[in-house]
């Protein structure tokens, strides 16, 4: 089969395209699910996130795989809504966790309403998913919604398992992982609710309860894993106004990034010995001299080639996931129509997409 | 049929002792669903909460609850368990978000881990409940799972919404609540999850799919109106050791009780304006004079019998409740067996005992 998006430089505006258009259906029927009956700094806020700018990736990929492997997208809209809303609830929690002050280019909600407002919020958005899954016995049928409940808790838990291992390895001051650590925190804390789970539910949605839900799993998890090691370089190396976040944000959180583990795999015993101190310190441990020491951390990353070897890494997991994708799409039904030959296009232009962004 | 129970002097060994049998089931059951692969401080933390010293009243009484219907309590023990972990998992996120710094007679889970670790235990929490939503199916069929599914989702969304109605009258300073407001977010804060939900749940189990999961709503909700009543007439009154908390916290926080309205409705004019510039600041804004302050305003409540008044309504509420099982009970089949029996003498006794704690 032919895909017209498989050359990078074709692919972005297809990739653009779709996610726009998928987008637009997504967030309408999501906002179409806010109950209007409601105490304040609830419902209404867990629309916030949700409609600031963004580019709806999830529930893109989920609507894309159930139109690209000969589903209706129309099916699939309430799982990419179900999709949308838990990342969008994880969203709020992360910025109560991490402190975060922006988030899409606004204050976050714990920054503007506090904890106690932005937890419910949190909460209510997550409520509001699990509505939507209960919603699809209507839609799906009574087997269908049960399968789908099933992937949203299996999301739901592989999701809060990575983050509580990233989590555990800075509080316990973990300093031998390997990379092979690292992609399993990366399966578990963002491929699976960023690429496993739209799939899956596409998936699902196109071939019915009995289908095989994991024919994209390798793709997602090796998109994921190029999806977060950029995430992290960004974060060295991004302009702030761009990507919106405190600059090497990670290394004074002491965050497990590839380019970090590199480092300690790489450097001498005196300089793996500072790192490791440094690991050690909260911030309020680290006084003043902090800001030198992040610099230095900085500067033996750049000595070792870190974040070179980290780029490397998530351009030859893009590379697979290339592969991955294109060998199961040519196992795909011949496209009946322009939305399932661009879908089709669309998740086999994907991975160049994925790794070019914020570049 | 006779009720063993109905005494408020026979009944309170009775209740103790069906709850501790009961809560020596739930939490046995419990434990063993937690799973035992897993990072740290995730799923290890959600056994804490449920073994430290408490009563397991939700879990009791939707297992005294099935039992009195006619049901095998050992079917209802998996929502037991379910009401159980949705209980401890708000438990911990109200933690984070009222800074408890105790609960249970230890450091909470925010206390002792900080913010972070402690809202992935609640999440994880939660979590663990809808997986035992989800073991419905296998052990209670399709369409009795799919009914408890609504049932869960509909008691977390009352319960967030009687949370959020709360909080929103604090941030917005609202002072012109009256009794009936403050009943309607009780019903939907503490009632639903307390009494409710386990009830429904209960009944469900004994019933059916098709059973009338509403028979023992209104005895919950005045039940839970009255228990709220005593929580807030304890957080003034209670003797720091035996309850745990801090003595007037409500009124430092501005939580909305029956004593504040009741205050806010028998001020002076010049009185109401104190009370109302007083709840407009924040800890913060408050300064020094705040303990007096918080004096004044005990010594206010104190002056127009607020307590009193508090404790009047509590002490109708749970002769209503008690009025109300009676007259339910009444429609139970004759118990087959003595834990039947006893379940039936439980929920008799129940409001006299529910009211009676703490003092």
């Amino acid at each position: 089969m032919t895909l017209p998006g498989a050359s990078p430089a074709l692919g972005a505006p297809l990739v653009e395209l779709v996610l726009a258009r998928y987008r637009e259906r997504t967030v309408a029927e999501l906002l179409r699910h806010i109950p209007e009956q409601s105490p304040p700094y609830l419902y209404d806020l867990a629309a916030d996130y949700p409609t600031r700018p963004c580019k709806g990736l999830r529930a893109a990929l989920c609507l894309a795989t159930c139109a690209a492997f000969g589903g209706r997208s129309e099916r699939a809209l309430n799982p990419a809504v179900t999709v949308e809303l838990f990342h969008n609830g994880f969203l709020v929690h992360d910025d109560i966790q991490d402190g975060s002050e922006l988030r899409r280019g606004a204050p976050t909600l714990p920054a503007r309403y506090g904890v106690e407002v932005a937890l419910n919020v949190g909460n209510a958005t997550n409520l509001l998913g699990l509505r939507r899954v209960m919603a699809n016995r209507r839609g799906l049928g009574g087997e269908l919604a049960w399968r789908l409940f099933e992937e949203t808790e299996l999301m739901c838990r592989q999701s809060l398992e990575g983050q509580a291992l990233e989590i555990a390895w800075i509080r316990d001051n973990v300093c031998g992982l390997t990379s092979t650590d690292y992609y399993r925190m990366c399966l578990k804390k963002t491929s699976w609710y960023t690429f496993l789970y739209p799939c899956r539910s596409g998936l699902l949605v196109a071939g019915g309860a009995g289908a095989d839900a994991g024919r994209l799993d390798r793709f997602g998890w090796y998109l994921g894993a190029a999806f977060q090691i950029q995430d992290d370089v960004l974060n060295l190396t991004g302009a702030a106004e761009e990507y919106g976040k405190e600059i090497a944000g990670d290394l004074w959180e002491g965050k497990r990034t590839l380019m970090l583990i590199h480092l300690l795999e790489r450097a001498t015993p005196a300089e793996r010995a500072r790192v490791v101190r440094h690991l050690s310190l909260t911030r309020a441990q680290r006084g003043p001299g902090a800001a030198a020491e992040v610099g230095w951390l900085l500067d033996r990353m750049a000595a070792y080639d870190c974040v070179a070897a980290a780029r490397e890494a998530a351009a030859g997991l893009v590379a697979a996931a290339g592969r991955e994708v294109a060998a199961v799409l040519a196992g795909a039904p011949e496209p009946p129509d322009e939305e399932a030959a661009q879908a089709l296009a669309f998740l086999a232009a994907l991975p160049d997409f994925v790794v070019a962004r914020g570049r």
